[in-house]
Protein backbone atom coordinates (compact mmCIF):
# COMPACT_ATOMS: atom_id res chain seq x y z
CA UNK A 1 0.00 0.00 0.00
CA UNK A 2 1.25 3.44 -1.00
CA UNK A 3 0.44 7.00 -0.42
CA UNK A 4 0.64 9.59 -3.86
CA UNK A 5 -0.07 12.76 -1.63
CA UNK A 6 1.15 16.57 -2.06
CA UNK A 7 2.96 18.86 1.32
CA UNK A 8 0.58 21.76 2.88
CA UNK A 9 -3.16 21.49 1.47
CA UNK A 10 -5.94 21.04 2.94
CA UNK A 11 -7.10 17.49 1.76
CA UNK A 12 -3.31 15.73 2.35
CA UNK A 13 -3.55 17.70 5.95
CA UNK A 14 -7.01 16.00 6.85
CA UNK A 15 -5.72 12.37 5.85
CA UNK A 16 -2.07 13.08 7.80
CA UNK A 17 -4.07 14.30 10.70
CA UNK A 18 -6.13 10.73 10.46
CA UNK A 19 -3.51 8.74 9.77
CA UNK A 20 -1.57 9.84 12.59
CA UNK A 21 -4.40 9.41 15.42
CA UNK A 22 -4.50 5.92 13.91
CA UNK A 23 -0.64 5.38 14.17
CA UNK A 24 -0.67 4.28 10.70
CA UNK A 25 2.61 4.71 8.23
CA UNK A 26 2.68 4.65 4.88
CA UNK A 27 4.99 5.03 2.05
CA UNK A 28 4.87 8.09 0.12
CA UNK A 29 5.51 9.92 -3.07
CA UNK A 30 4.76 13.54 -3.62
CA UNK A 31 3.74 15.14 -6.48
CA UNK A 32 3.82 19.09 -6.56
CA UNK A 33 0.16 20.81 -7.57
CA UNK A 34 1.85 24.44 -8.77
CA UNK A 35 4.13 22.24 -10.89
CA UNK A 36 0.72 20.87 -12.28
CA UNK A 37 2.12 17.56 -11.93
CA UNK A 38 -1.25 16.29 -10.75
CA UNK A 39 -1.92 16.66 -15.06
CA UNK A 40 0.59 14.19 -15.76
CA UNK A 41 -0.83 11.23 -17.61
CA UNK A 42 0.36 8.38 -15.16
CA UNK A 43 -0.96 10.23 -12.68
CA UNK A 44 -4.40 10.86 -14.06
CA UNK A 45 -4.47 7.16 -14.91
CA UNK A 46 -5.02 6.74 -11.05
CA UNK A 47 -6.36 10.00 -10.21
CA UNK A 48 -9.13 10.90 -13.28
CA UNK A 49 -10.14 14.27 -12.17
CA UNK A 50 -6.31 14.61 -11.25
CA UNK A 51 -7.11 15.29 -7.23
CA UNK A 52 -4.80 14.45 -4.30
CA UNK A 53 -4.07 12.28 -2.27
CA UNK A 54 -4.31 8.97 -3.63
CA UNK A 55 -4.29 5.57 -1.99
CA UNK A 56 -3.28 2.80 -3.95
CA UNK A 57 -4.32 -0.54 -2.30
CA UNK A 58 -1.74 -3.03 -1.94
CA UNK A 59 -4.09 -4.50 -5.17
CA UNK A 60 -2.78 -1.22 -6.59
CA UNK A 61 -6.60 -0.01 -6.94
CA UNK A 62 -6.49 3.61 -6.66
CA UNK A 63 -8.65 4.94 -3.73
CA UNK A 64 -9.09 8.78 -4.32
CA UNK A 65 -11.21 11.24 -1.69
CA UNK A 66 -9.95 11.85 1.58
CA UNK A 67 -13.32 10.52 3.39
CA UNK A 68 -12.89 7.32 1.61
CA UNK A 69 -9.54 6.87 2.58
CA UNK A 70 -10.29 7.41 6.06
CA UNK A 71 -13.65 5.00 6.06
CA UNK A 72 -11.08 2.40 4.67
CA UNK A 73 -8.61 2.51 7.17
CA UNK A 74 -11.53 3.38 9.78
CA UNK A 75 -12.22 -0.88 8.79
CA UNK A 76 -8.97 -2.48 8.79
CA UNK A 77 -7.51 -0.40 11.79
CA UNK A 78 -10.65 0.38 14.17
CA UNK A 79 -9.40 1.89 17.33
CA UNK A 80 -9.14 4.65 18.02
CA UNK A 81 -12.95 5.24 16.42
CA UNK A 82 -13.06 8.17 14.41
CA UNK A 83 -16.46 7.57 12.80
CA UNK A 84 -18.72 6.57 15.63
CA UNK A 85 -19.94 2.98 16.81
CA UNK A 86 -23.49 2.94 16.89
CA UNK A 87 -25.74 3.84 13.70
CA UNK A 88 -27.04 6.68 15.32
CA UNK A 89 -22.90 7.91 16.60
CA UNK A 90 -22.19 6.82 12.42
CA UNK A 91 -24.67 9.41 11.89
CA UNK A 92 -23.58 11.90 13.87
CA UNK A 93 -20.13 11.92 12.22
CA UNK A 94 -20.93 12.12 8.86
CA UNK A 95 -23.27 14.59 8.99
CA UNK A 96 -21.01 16.41 10.84
CA UNK A 97 -18.18 15.31 8.28
CA UNK A 98 -20.53 16.72 5.54
CA UNK A 99 -21.36 20.21 7.54
CA UNK A 100 -17.95 20.59 8.02
CA UNK A 101 -17.46 20.09 4.21
CA UNK A 102 -20.19 21.83 3.04
CA UNK A 103 -20.68 24.48 5.04
CA UNK A 104 -16.70 25.90 6.31
CA UNK A 105 -14.40 24.10 4.10
CA UNK A 106 -16.23 24.73 0.47
CA UNK A 107 -16.89 28.03 1.24
CA UNK A 108 -13.41 28.90 2.81
CA UNK A 109 -11.30 26.86 0.11
CA UNK A 110 -13.40 28.85 -2.71
CA UNK A 111 -12.59 32.41 -0.95
CA UNK A 112 -8.89 31.51 -0.82
CA UNK A 113 -8.66 29.86 -4.04
CA UNK A 114 -10.80 32.71 -6.24
CA UNK A 115 -9.32 35.42 -3.72
CA UNK A 116 -5.36 34.52 -3.65
CA UNK A 117 -3.22 35.83 -6.83
CA UNK A 118 -0.97 32.25 -6.09
CA UNK A 119 -3.86 30.54 -7.12
CA UNK A 120 -4.76 31.24 -10.65
CA UNK A 121 -2.38 28.71 -11.35
CA UNK A 122 -5.16 26.34 -10.00
CA UNK A 123 -8.35 28.06 -10.70
CA UNK A 124 -10.33 30.31 -13.11
CA UNK A 125 -10.49 33.01 -10.70
CA UNK A 126 -13.87 35.12 -9.97
CA UNK A 127 -13.04 38.05 -7.57
CA UNK A 128 -16.77 39.26 -7.14
CA UNK A 129 -17.20 35.07 -6.25
CA UNK A 130 -14.55 34.96 -3.74
CA UNK A 131 -15.61 37.89 -1.86
CA UNK A 132 -19.24 36.41 -1.97
CA UNK A 133 -17.36 32.85 -0.96
CA UNK A 134 -15.96 34.74 2.75
CA UNK A 135 -19.05 36.12 3.19
CA UNK A 136 -20.89 32.89 3.05
CA UNK A 137 -18.03 31.28 5.03
CA UNK A 138 -18.41 33.87 7.61
CA UNK A 139 -21.86 32.66 8.10
CA UNK A 140 -20.75 29.22 8.48
CA UNK A 141 -18.25 29.91 10.78
CA UNK A 142 -20.93 32.05 13.02
CA UNK A 143 -23.24 29.25 12.89
CA UNK A 144 -20.86 26.85 13.89
CA UNK A 145 -19.22 28.81 16.37
CA UNK A 146 -23.17 28.98 17.88
CA UNK A 147 -23.11 25.33 17.73
CA UNK A 148 -19.28 24.91 19.44
CA UNK A 149 -20.24 26.51 22.58
CA UNK A 150 -20.06 24.17 25.62
CA UNK A 151 -18.39 21.38 23.33
CA UNK A 152 -14.92 20.28 23.72
CA UNK A 153 -15.45 18.44 20.19
CA UNK A 154 -17.61 19.10 17.00
CA UNK A 155 -20.26 16.09 18.07
CA UNK A 156 -20.09 12.72 20.29
CA UNK A 157 -17.66 12.80 23.18
CA UNK A 158 -14.79 12.53 21.36
CA UNK A 159 -12.41 13.28 18.61
CA UNK A 160 -13.87 12.12 15.17
CA UNK A 161 -13.30 12.39 11.62
CA UNK A 162 -16.06 15.78 11.55
CA UNK A 163 -13.16 17.45 14.36
CA UNK A 164 -10.48 16.72 11.39
CA UNK A 165 -12.36 18.66 9.16
CA UNK A 166 -13.48 21.54 10.98
CA UNK A 167 -9.60 22.45 12.37
CA UNK A 168 -8.52 21.98 8.96
CA UNK A 169 -11.27 24.68 7.50
CA UNK A 170 -10.48 26.64 10.70
CA UNK A 171 -6.94 26.69 9.61
CA UNK A 172 -7.60 27.36 6.19
CA UNK A 173 -9.14 30.57 7.41
CA UNK A 174 -5.72 32.50 7.85
CA UNK A 175 -5.20 31.65 3.85
CA UNK A 176 -8.97 33.29 3.05
CA UNK A 177 -8.58 36.58 5.06
CA UNK A 178 -10.94 35.76 7.03
CA UNK A 179 -10.24 36.84 10.71
CA UNK A 180 -11.15 33.78 13.00
CA UNK A 181 -11.17 36.32 16.15
CA UNK A 182 -14.30 37.57 14.97
CA UNK A 183 -15.60 33.87 16.68
CA UNK A 184 -13.66 33.82 19.77
CA UNK A 185 -15.24 30.15 20.58
CA UNK A 186 -13.96 28.83 17.61
CA UNK A 187 -10.34 30.38 17.94
CA UNK A 188 -10.26 28.89 21.39
CA UNK A 189 -11.05 25.53 20.15
CA UNK A 190 -8.67 25.91 17.47
CA UNK A 191 -5.76 26.45 19.56
CA UNK A 192 -6.79 23.72 22.05
CA UNK A 193 -7.35 21.19 19.11
CA UNK A 194 -3.55 22.71 17.71
CA UNK A 195 -1.94 20.74 20.80
CA UNK A 196 -2.78 17.26 19.97
CA UNK A 197 -0.05 15.65 18.58
CA UNK A 198 -1.74 14.81 15.58
CA UNK A 199 -2.53 18.35 14.94
CA UNK A 200 0.67 20.03 15.82
CA UNK A 201 2.67 17.46 13.79
CA UNK A 202 1.17 19.17 10.58
CA UNK A 203 3.48 22.34 11.32
CA UNK A 204 6.91 20.15 12.22
CA UNK B 1 -38.75 8.35 13.28
CA UNK B 2 -40.05 10.78 10.13
CA UNK B 3 -38.32 13.06 7.50
CA UNK B 4 -38.16 16.83 7.39
CA UNK B 5 -37.69 17.29 3.48
CA UNK B 6 -39.00 19.58 -0.09
CA UNK B 7 -40.45 18.81 -3.40
CA UNK B 8 -37.80 18.81 -6.37
CA UNK B 9 -34.64 19.81 -4.76
CA UNK B 10 -31.40 17.22 -5.99
CA UNK B 11 -30.83 16.66 -2.07
CA UNK B 12 -34.18 15.72 -1.23
CA UNK B 13 -34.23 13.57 -4.69
CA UNK B 14 -30.80 11.60 -3.57
CA UNK B 15 -32.73 10.44 -0.07
CA UNK B 16 -35.78 9.38 -2.11
CA UNK B 17 -34.16 7.43 -4.53
CA UNK B 18 -32.16 5.38 -1.63
CA UNK B 19 -35.56 5.35 0.61
CA UNK B 20 -37.03 3.69 -2.59
CA UNK B 21 -34.26 1.26 -3.54
CA UNK B 22 -34.39 0.13 0.51
CA UNK B 23 -38.35 0.34 0.37
CA UNK B 24 -38.94 2.19 3.31
CA UNK B 25 -41.37 4.46 3.66
CA UNK B 26 -41.35 7.43 6.23
CA UNK B 27 -43.67 9.75 7.25
CA UNK B 28 -43.36 13.12 6.26
CA UNK B 29 -43.41 16.79 6.05
CA UNK B 30 -42.71 19.40 3.52
CA UNK B 31 -41.07 23.11 3.83
CA UNK B 32 -41.21 25.35 1.17
CA UNK B 33 -37.56 26.63 0.60
CA UNK B 34 -38.53 29.53 -2.09
CA UNK B 35 -40.41 30.86 0.83
CA UNK B 36 -37.53 30.54 3.14
CA UNK B 37 -39.29 28.37 5.53
CA UNK B 38 -35.92 26.49 6.30
CA UNK B 39 -34.97 29.91 7.92
CA UNK B 40 -37.81 29.33 10.75
CA UNK B 41 -36.45 29.15 14.02
CA UNK B 42 -37.98 25.84 14.66
CA UNK B 43 -36.81 24.55 11.78
CA UNK B 44 -33.31 26.14 12.85
CA UNK B 45 -33.20 24.39 15.71
CA UNK B 46 -32.96 20.89 13.92
CA UNK B 47 -30.99 22.03 11.17
CA UNK B 48 -28.51 24.67 12.26
CA UNK B 49 -27.67 25.66 8.21
CA UNK B 50 -30.94 25.43 7.41
CA UNK B 51 -30.40 22.37 5.08
CA UNK B 52 -32.78 19.96 4.08
CA UNK B 53 -33.69 17.09 4.57
CA UNK B 54 -33.70 16.18 7.84
CA UNK B 55 -34.18 13.26 9.99
CA UNK B 56 -35.64 12.95 12.77
CA UNK B 57 -34.66 9.66 14.68
CA UNK B 58 -37.19 8.15 17.65
CA UNK B 59 -35.27 9.73 20.17
CA UNK B 60 -35.70 13.08 17.79
CA UNK B 61 -32.08 13.55 17.23
CA UNK B 62 -31.86 15.40 13.91
CA UNK B 63 -29.53 14.01 11.27
CA UNK B 64 -29.17 16.25 8.44
CA UNK B 65 -27.09 15.67 4.72
CA UNK B 66 -28.08 12.93 2.79
CA UNK B 67 -25.13 10.56 2.83
CA UNK B 68 -25.51 10.38 6.65
CA UNK B 69 -29.16 9.35 6.47
CA UNK B 70 -28.48 6.82 3.69
CA UNK B 71 -25.43 5.51 5.79
CA UNK B 72 -27.62 4.68 8.76
CA UNK B 73 -30.30 3.24 6.60
CA UNK B 74 -27.43 0.95 5.17
CA UNK B 75 -26.72 -0.02 8.73
CA UNK B 76 -30.23 -0.37 9.89
CA UNK B 77 -31.57 -1.79 6.62
CA UNK B 78 -28.54 -3.34 5.26
CA UNK B 79 -30.65 -4.87 1.70
CA UNK B 80 -29.94 -3.93 -0.91
CA UNK B 81 -26.56 -3.22 -0.33
CA UNK B 82 -25.69 0.39 -1.67
CA UNK B 83 -22.62 1.22 -0.13
CA UNK B 84 -20.64 -2.05 -0.93
CA UNK B 85 -19.54 -5.01 1.58
CA UNK B 86 -15.65 -5.27 1.81
CA UNK B 87 -13.25 -2.50 3.18
CA UNK B 88 -12.17 -2.04 -0.67
CA UNK B 89 -15.48 -2.05 -1.81
CA UNK B 90 -16.58 0.23 0.62
CA UNK B 91 -13.66 2.87 -0.36
CA UNK B 92 -14.86 2.97 -3.98
CA UNK B 93 -18.54 3.54 -3.38
CA UNK B 94 -17.00 6.32 -0.86
CA UNK B 95 -14.55 7.45 -3.54
CA UNK B 96 -17.12 7.71 -6.35
CA UNK B 97 -19.87 9.27 -3.76
CA UNK B 98 -17.43 12.50 -3.15
CA UNK B 99 -16.04 12.78 -6.93
CA UNK B 100 -19.65 12.75 -8.15
CA UNK B 101 -20.38 15.33 -5.37
CA UNK B 102 -17.01 17.60 -6.06
CA UNK B 103 -16.84 17.28 -9.73
CA UNK B 104 -20.08 16.71 -10.96
CA UNK B 105 -23.13 18.33 -8.35
CA UNK B 106 -21.29 21.14 -6.85
CA UNK B 107 -20.49 22.64 -10.46
CA UNK B 108 -23.55 21.97 -12.04
CA UNK B 109 -25.19 23.25 -9.01
CA UNK B 110 -23.27 26.45 -9.02
CA UNK B 111 -23.95 26.91 -12.29
CA UNK B 112 -27.65 26.66 -12.00
CA UNK B 113 -27.63 28.80 -8.37
CA UNK B 114 -25.78 31.66 -9.91
CA UNK B 115 -27.11 31.46 -13.44
CA UNK B 116 -30.80 31.18 -12.92
CA UNK B 117 -33.06 34.42 -12.48
CA UNK B 118 -35.06 32.43 -9.92
CA UNK B 119 -32.61 31.48 -7.26
CA UNK B 120 -31.64 34.94 -6.40
CA UNK B 121 -33.90 34.13 -3.50
CA UNK B 122 -31.67 31.40 -1.89
CA UNK B 123 -28.17 32.67 -3.04
CA UNK B 124 -26.08 36.37 -3.88
CA UNK B 125 -25.63 35.52 -7.41
CA UNK B 126 -22.26 36.29 -9.58
CA UNK B 127 -22.90 35.72 -12.96
CA UNK B 128 -19.34 35.71 -14.48
CA UNK B 129 -19.30 32.69 -11.53
CA UNK B 130 -21.91 31.06 -13.00
CA UNK B 131 -20.01 30.70 -15.87
CA UNK B 132 -17.04 29.31 -14.80
CA UNK B 133 -18.51 27.16 -12.83
CA UNK B 134 -20.41 25.58 -16.06
CA UNK B 135 -17.39 25.18 -17.79
CA UNK B 136 -16.01 23.31 -14.48
CA UNK B 137 -18.88 21.28 -14.63
CA UNK B 138 -18.63 20.36 -18.47
CA UNK B 139 -14.95 19.42 -17.83
CA UNK B 140 -15.85 17.02 -15.09
CA UNK B 141 -18.65 15.75 -17.18
CA UNK B 142 -15.98 14.89 -19.58
CA UNK B 143 -13.60 13.03 -17.33
CA UNK B 144 -17.11 11.26 -15.65
CA UNK B 145 -18.03 9.79 -19.71
CA UNK B 146 -14.78 8.57 -20.02
CA UNK B 147 -14.79 6.77 -17.16
CA UNK B 148 -18.26 5.75 -17.70
CA UNK B 149 -17.88 4.13 -21.52
CA UNK B 150 -18.21 0.70 -21.40
CA UNK B 151 -19.87 0.86 -17.90
CA UNK B 152 -23.22 0.04 -16.21
CA UNK B 153 -22.91 1.33 -13.08
CA UNK B 154 -19.96 4.23 -11.72
CA UNK B 155 -18.40 1.47 -9.83
CA UNK B 156 -18.21 -2.36 -8.47
CA UNK B 157 -20.96 -4.62 -10.54
CA UNK B 158 -23.90 -3.13 -8.97
CA UNK B 159 -26.02 0.19 -7.93
CA UNK B 160 -24.93 2.00 -5.47
CA UNK B 161 -25.34 5.49 -3.69
CA UNK B 162 -22.42 6.89 -6.36
CA UNK B 163 -24.98 6.44 -9.14
CA UNK B 164 -28.07 7.78 -7.24
CA UNK B 165 -24.99 11.03 -7.20
CA UNK B 166 -24.61 10.93 -10.36
CA UNK B 167 -27.80 10.06 -11.47
CA UNK B 168 -28.66 13.22 -9.63
CA UNK B 169 -26.20 15.41 -11.11
CA UNK B 170 -26.57 14.67 -14.31
CA UNK B 171 -30.31 15.33 -14.40
CA UNK B 172 -29.45 18.90 -12.91
CA UNK B 173 -27.67 19.40 -16.22
CA UNK B 174 -30.85 20.67 -17.76
CA UNK B 175 -31.26 23.71 -15.08
CA UNK B 176 -27.85 24.79 -15.27
CA UNK B 177 -28.44 24.81 -19.21
CA UNK B 178 -25.95 22.52 -20.08
CA UNK B 179 -26.61 20.34 -23.16
CA UNK B 180 -26.13 16.74 -21.93
CA UNK B 181 -26.30 15.62 -25.40
CA UNK B 182 -22.63 16.48 -25.65
CA UNK B 183 -21.53 13.10 -24.01
CA UNK B 184 -23.58 10.75 -25.26
CA UNK B 185 -22.35 8.01 -23.15
CA UNK B 186 -23.85 9.83 -20.01
CA UNK B 187 -27.37 10.81 -22.47
CA UNK B 188 -27.42 6.97 -22.99
CA UNK B 189 -27.06 6.27 -19.13
CA UNK B 190 -29.10 8.15 -17.50
CA UNK B 191 -31.93 7.28 -20.05
CA UNK B 192 -31.28 3.91 -19.11
CA UNK B 193 -30.99 4.57 -15.36
CA UNK B 194 -34.31 6.75 -15.37
CA UNK B 195 -36.48 3.48 -15.96
CA UNK B 196 -35.21 1.74 -12.59
CA UNK B 197 -38.19 2.45 -10.76
CA UNK B 198 -36.77 4.34 -7.92
CA UNK B 199 -35.67 6.96 -10.03
CA UNK B 200 -38.61 7.26 -12.74
CA UNK B 201 -40.98 7.64 -9.09
CA UNK B 202 -39.00 11.19 -9.54
CA UNK B 203 -41.04 12.49 -11.74
CA UNK B 204 -44.29 10.73 -10.68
Amino acid sequence: MRLITTQGAPNPQRLDIFLHEKSIELTRTHINLMEREHDDESFRAKSPFGRVPVLLLDDETPIGEVEAMARYFEEVVPEPNLFGLSPRDKALVSMWAGLTEFELMTPIAHAFRHGHPRMGVLEEQVADYALVAAKKASYGLGVFANHMQHRDYVCLDHFTFADINAVVALRMTKLAKIDLNQWPVLQKWLEKMCKRPSIAALDQ
